[in-house]
């Protein structure tokens, strides 16, 4: 089935989506995206995703498009035409395509953004198998840019990241700056020691994770401790349990680090209670 | 006039050229670019930045595209078609498009590289009156990811950098890590006092200029003595003159930093016989 994505106002057949080669994030990465799950044709953390997308455009002088306030229905029109039970839809909005290639910015009055949506088709993504094995990341040094609170196309090294650790036989690799560790690749990091969560506070270092505040929140509800801080590889190494979460993989146990295994070296039962109760209250509240 | 474009073996008007939403670069930054100058018609070190693209084509793994032995060819059917006589020509490659976004690469047998080239018409390149009065920068913080030798579009930062420097009346930005000067936005730093051109050594932290190594072995040549080493804003501030050399300024006198005038915040005339050196010789070299 030929996707229909969606592209600055038109529905079209994804092989005929295109942009402009003047567009600002061929050119320069000058755009930025959110990732919604879909979870029983319905939109996950729908109102976080926009509301950090929201962010993004103001932290980079990025013009709002004229179709920030439809995104709801583009996301939803998307689900239903795509026919989408469990997937992801995938949203970027770039500074626009200028007439020429400057390295400033376009006067906003002349160029618009472009937005871009498109559906990913993930049968099973809530009851994946990974779930119940768990994943094995490895270490690997940061060598992002500063703001990564700012969800921006600049994915090239965490590109490079997920190579290295495929080549390491390992699924995921988690990034290491001044000693601590920062993220995933594309999601954030997480142990369990005892009652406790730890988890890197938030800052311009990490990404400021729609599902890591839903998850912290869960968490704290079910009583259990929750502690925002740095932390090196070998503290998760010699944790309890590791997970990581994102939009796309919710929660997802981590059974073993540069080597390593943590715990038993098989999925804990608290991060699986976790992705339980997440999965849980998030279906409720999808839309 | 409409531009004549060059967009994976075609040439179309430039509001036609148009490349996948799925393309890698588009999604990702996953692209690598070299921008040549023209002068007289003809190409300003063309074996330089070949040379470069094929090291920054190496470095993150990318495919080298079908087209490139043919990128002379291009080059020079572009310049003939848009009848540029001084100017620039872009050219940008990507991973290509994939048929869905993935952090992983695609693999090199299904998905082959995109190739851009598009030219830029600039009547007076080489008698720039902005080297006549020369250009006056700021100093701001070096956020770019850790890879600036590869030749990425990962431009965001260095596009925020000039927005920076235009909001405080400059022309551009020089980038300070660790207090020390990386380089400008888009081109090499450096100060000369006395008989010696002090400059970064090259090394991940900043791109390796083209036109830096030319204009590196014409001072050398013309019997200035060149340190490379790290410096900071404070000792740049303190210099008899400062300048920047990138492929489309040539060497361009730099007059006030911070606000601080250089020199008697005018052109310096070791600058002013550098960029003529470096016209003369590249003009003489061009192909």
């Amino acid at each position: 089935m030929t996707r229909t994505v969606y592209v600055n106002g038109d529905y079209l057949p994804e092989t005929e989506a295109k942009v402009s080669i003047f567009d600002r994030a061929f050119l320069m990465a000058d755009g930025v995206y959110e990732v919604t799950s879909v979870l029983g044709g319905k939109l996950i953390d729908f109102d976080g995703h926009i509301k950090r997308l929201e962010r993004s455009l103001n932290e980079l002088d990025m013009p709002k498009p004229e179709a920030f306030d439809d995104l709801l229905d583009i996301h939803r029109k998307l689900v239903e035409i795509n026919e989408i039970d469990e997937g992801m839809i995938y949203l970027q909005v770039t500074r626009g395509a200028a007439s020429d290639r400057d390295f400033v910015f376009p006067d906003p009055e002349e160029v618009k953004p472009t937005v871009v949506l498109f559906t990913q088709n993930k049968p099973g993504l809530a009851d994946s198998p990974a779930a119940k094995t768990g994943i094995k990341v490895i270490s690997i040094e940061d060598v992002r840019w500063g703001r990564r609170d700012i969800k921006t196309t600049q994915l090239l090294y965490p590109s490079m990241g997920k190579m290295m650790a495929k080549k390491a036989g390992c699924d995921d690799a988690w990034m290491v700056e001044d000693g601590f560790v920062t993220e995933g690749t594309s999601n954030n990091a997480y142990f369990i020691k005892g009652n406790k969560i730890v988890t890197r506070a938030l800052s311009t270092d990490i990404l400021h994770g729609i599902t890591r505040a839903a998850v912290l929140r869960f968490a704290r509800e079910a009583q259990m401790e929750v502690e925002e801080r740095n932390f090196t590889i070998e503290e998760a190494q010699g944790a309890d349990e590791a997970f990581i979460t994102s939009a796309s993989t919710f929660v997802m146990p981590v059974v073993e680090i540069d080597g390593k295994a943590i715990g038993e070296g098989v999925p804990g039962t608290r991060a699986a209670r976790l992705r339980e109760i997440y999965l849980d209250e998030s279906r409720k509240a999808a839309i």
